[in-house]
């Protein structure tokens, strides 16, 4: 970063350290577990130290396990980190990217920026960008199909398998009878998730490892129907409110919480400056949709878009660092009239962009006519598609509507362009879907697009509760997600009413990392159950504090226990505010097997 | 109410007025709607007030008719009805039930009472009780197989029809091929819903109308799987909080906000003068679980439980009036084993104390062998059996497990005898349930039990989320309801942790609103998706206020929206800061509109 102070600047130049949420959770020690095929991979977890069970009729003290579980929330939870978001994080793929010797540093695009009469009040981060050599592919899928496990697949895979690297046990036997009952829709998880498996997934396009070259710091992670089910958390400013300060804050806050990847939404003033610091403090994939900071470029005019303005920023954001594009290449001219007579029109902010310019020009959509050129960008950078659902439904009414279904059908024929470069894609999907329409979303996406991962937003399954959308589309994302939906982006409760504050942020991110753990639990993932039977053994055996901190939000558990009973000693009690002692069934169950301990020592001593 | 104010009382002998929630919605009024068959009934509404749409190309204003909802908030959101809840509501059905001619006046149990040292405290709102005279059976049930529709089956008919009794019209093209796409687990709900069809729905046992003989005041609602999915709130005082007044407010609060039905599950002191406060001031049928009191009146030992006295507390309650009474008769000896290595034994209050009891005696479960008598009982005051899930799993772990499908079998047979007296029942289903578990409760109870209406507690669908289990709750609530539950009982953000507050009872409320709403989409009712449409139509539109008043949230709706654009002129605007002016996609698609209209007068004219 700079160290010349801009003068007059509009908003906070430098973020300010103290304004970024580091602490540790309670009772958690960050772990590394180390790589085997590449030594030099340190995969982070979470530590949950436990308390001794009391063994209800001796009394004795047995000792439970330290719980591990997965942990987006990078170096800013390891207290022997020093962060410091002025310089960024440590570039951890670094060493890896440099040793495939496929790629090369260069000069950038960074002297377009000057162009743009916001940006230059705010020091930029950036990095010398380095893209893929003449000739050369860096995708992680075209390693896969060439039969290389790279220390990003090592990474995933254990961070995927945690069970079995670090618990080394299996599963037990009722874990094993869950799994197989019920419907999975098709999904195949292994027991044990190899990085081989991860290989042929990526290299089969099930799977994608969102991973920029020009994106070291991230910790990687996996998308795809056969891994733990992803959330995206979406930030950025527009531009009624917030700053660059908070923009940090909110990736920060957001991965804190569980947010797998985070979207940078950004249309306001600064976006360049905002998304430097946006992902060179990122431990997560970053996505973007490039149309925004586009249109920005043409003062808010669709229809002043051009090839050459788009191709330029899709360049400027790869060589940030950015991991995957959503791209509406799939809003077709002749898609839009289908949309003439829906209830809510197009709700896609990319859609409607593209929709205006293709009929103010009359032409196709040149994110369509350019595709290969684009491929081209993305696989000299390991950039994935997204491929934006610009026609996705906006209410209950237009769901599942000719409009949605042939856009989808584009963006499978866009999937095989893509797949013959070798370029990672995944596809967004909807929106607004009352839940028996749900599987079929779910079930067309996968024949259309052949497996290539689903990213769903919600979907929402009623549109009368704005306040609440985060729970109306939560239970879409849980169910589509146990269809066999690989990413979920979050909704928040403010969605359809205002810009997320950081509580929003936290709602929607809880919110959806309990959506997609009960789609891990319901596909039978093997790095699923075990924390509600460690959290569940927890609460009967009246181990408050356990229960808290094996909890998505220890701090909110604690402190509505606490709201009624706030003395210490009620952590030890045998009951809470809910039932009383009197009433507390699991208080009384334990009464329970006490007399029928006895009894059965009677009946044996007789 | 008594006039003579106890002197030292250790809470407030009379509920304030003042802490009563009368105020109507915005823009919202009061409307009833008349019987045909028994013209003396007046359904109630709210009717919704909406401004114009703005035509987007002529500007032209187009009035939107205004929109009924289903109404549960009784008169206090009347303001033409003086509250007194010194006095309760004013007795509606009792006309009807008095010209039934098959019930008497009588004495009553009301001495009872002074064997309990804290309730004299309180005055007692208590009105002589009714029962039927002997020989008589006064159930819905058994009027209904008799052929008799009487005003509470009219009166569901009108309340669950009002699309079709308001609107005058029937379901749009798009609804009904929406109605037909996807599964609807054998639901068989009719375009127009008939009082016939309601009559035959309760005769078969597919449906129940609690309502008490001996509580007048209520409008009657239906729970049945053809019909909207109904919610349930649970309020009451545990020892450690709350009082009465809080009891009655807390009523009248969820019912304000949707609940259809209202469980006082009070376990400290006061608990029949509270009931009595709360029946009385019930626009929704009350339940309760008898045994807590019964708990209360030895003491909390449950070993000392006998039938005498639990049977002297039904009829004390039943003259109270309370609707339904859960009855854990299902809790058999011989289940209780099959609890022993469960995760977290067994979770419900009635179910814990019944094992200790059956454990402590060696005995079967007194609820079971005096089965019939307690027939008896129910017949004489049609008072509902909700029978027990005293085994539900209250882990991940312990779903579906033989614990809890011995239990089901029972309640099957208990059915059976139910309904041999013509008494209606429903049957309580859990509790934690994965995702992929879920469908098998549903399908196991409709053939075990022949289709009596299930009343689940959510499922929820993973332990993990203490703090959110309206949520994780909510997702497992909405796809049972779709899947054929009758009504849902609602989980509180404290679950697990403590008593819930005010806020917690409403997020409870309207987190259940929408799962049930979800479902009735999902089912296909005929009266759901219209509000949907009018909401997404205002949302498209701009149409800030209508969008407010329509959701099922307004006041929370309205926060958020201004919580970042708080000016009145922003309710007129064509976005909001979610998106800024530039890209509000709902903003460009009337651009995209109006564009397309041009174009088509340009190509007409050439």
């Amino acid at each position: 970063m700079s160290t010349t102070k801009p003068t007059e600047s509009p908003i906070h130049a430098e973020p300010r350290p103290t304004a970024i949420t580091t602490a540790p959770f309670p009772n958690s020690n960050k772990r590394y577990l180390q790589g085997s095929i590449h030594p030099q991979i340190r995969v982070p977890f979470r530590e949950v130290t436990l308390s001794p069970s009391k063994a209800f009729s001796t009394g004795k003290l047995e000792e439970n396990a330290p719980v591990l579980i997965y942990d987006t929330s990078g170096p800013y939870t390891d207290p022997d980190v020093a962060i410091d978001v002025a310089h960024g994080l440590a570039p951890i793929r670094r060493q890896w990217i440099e040793s495939r010797q496929d790629t090369e540093l260069y000069e950038g695009q960074n002297t377009l920026l000057s162009a743009h009469s916001a940006e230059h009040v705010v020091p930029s981060l950036q990095r010398q960008p380095r893209r893929a050599k003449a000739g050369k592919n860096v995708s992680q899928m075209h390693y896969a199909r060439q039969g290389i496990i790279t220390p990003e697949m090592e990474f995933v895979a254990i961070r995927e398998n945690m069970r079995n690297e670090v618990l080394k046990e299996g599963l037990s036997e009722l874990e094993r009878k869950h799994r197989l009952q019920g419907n999975n829709f098709g999904a195949a998880i292994p027991e044990e998730i190899t990085p081989e498996f991860v290989r042929q997934e990526v290299a089969a396009g099930r799977a994608i490892i969102p991973a920029n070259i020009n994106h070291p710091e991230i910790e990687p992670t996996i998308i795809g129907r056969n891994f733990l089910v992803k959330i995206n958390a979406n930030i950025g400013n527009s531009i009624v409110t917030s700053s660059i300060e908070e923009e940090v804050e909110k990736l920060v806050w957001s991965t804190r919480w569980g947010a797998d990847t985070v979207m940078d939404l950004s249309t306001g003033a600064n976006i360049h400056a905002t998304r430097d610091y946006i992902v060179r403090n990122s431990p997560v994939p970053i996505g973007t949709v490039p149309i925004y900071q586009a249109l920005e470029k043409v003062n808010g005019k669709a229809e002043d878009l051009t090839w050459a303005l788009y191709r330029d920023t899709l360049i400027e954001q790869a060589e940030q660092g950015v991991d995957y594009f959503t791209i509406h290449a799939g809003v077709l001219l002749r898609y839009i009239p289908l949309t003439a007579k829906r209830v809510t029109g197009i709700v896609s902010r990319g859609g409607s962009i593209m929709a205006k310019w293709c009929l103010a020009h009359h032409q196709e959509n040149f994110l369509y006519t350019h595709f290969e050129d684009i491929c081209e960008i993305m696989k000299a950078y390991d950039v994935s598609f997204s491929l934006g659902d610009g026609l996705r439904p906006g209410s209950i009414a237009d769901a599942n509507d000719a409009a949605q279904f042939g856009e989808l059908e584009t963006l499978g024929e866009l999937t095989e362009i893509a797949w013959r470069h070798d370029v990672q894609v995944m596809i967004e999907g909807p929106g607004h879907v009352p839940m028996h329409m749900i599987q079929e979303n779910m079930t067309k996406q996968l024949s259309i697009c052949n497996g290539a991962p689903f990213y769903t937003l919600g979907p929402l399954t009623t549109d009368i509760a704005p306040g609440y959308d985060h729970i109306t589309s939560g239970i879409g994302a849980a169910m589509i997600g146990w269809f066999g939906t690989a990413m979920l982006c979050y909704v928040t409760p403010k969605e359809h009413l205002g810009l997320p504050n950081r509580d929003d942020v936290k709602t929607g991110v809880i919110t959806y990392k309990l959506a997609a753990h009960a789609a891990d639990l319901a596909k039978g993932h093997p790095s699923a159950r075990y924390r509600d039977d460690a959290l569940s053994k927890a609460r009967f055996e009246f181990r408050w504090e356990d229960q808290f901190n094996l909890s998505l939000d220890p701090e909110t558990a604690k402190a509505y226990h606490d709201e009624t009973l706030p003395a210490d000693g009620a952590k030890e009690a045998q009951f809470c505010s809910m039932c009383g002692p009197k009433f507390c069934s699991m208080s009384i169950t334990q009464d329970v097997r006490e007399l029928a301990e006895q009894q059965e020592a009677v009946a044996a001593s007789v």
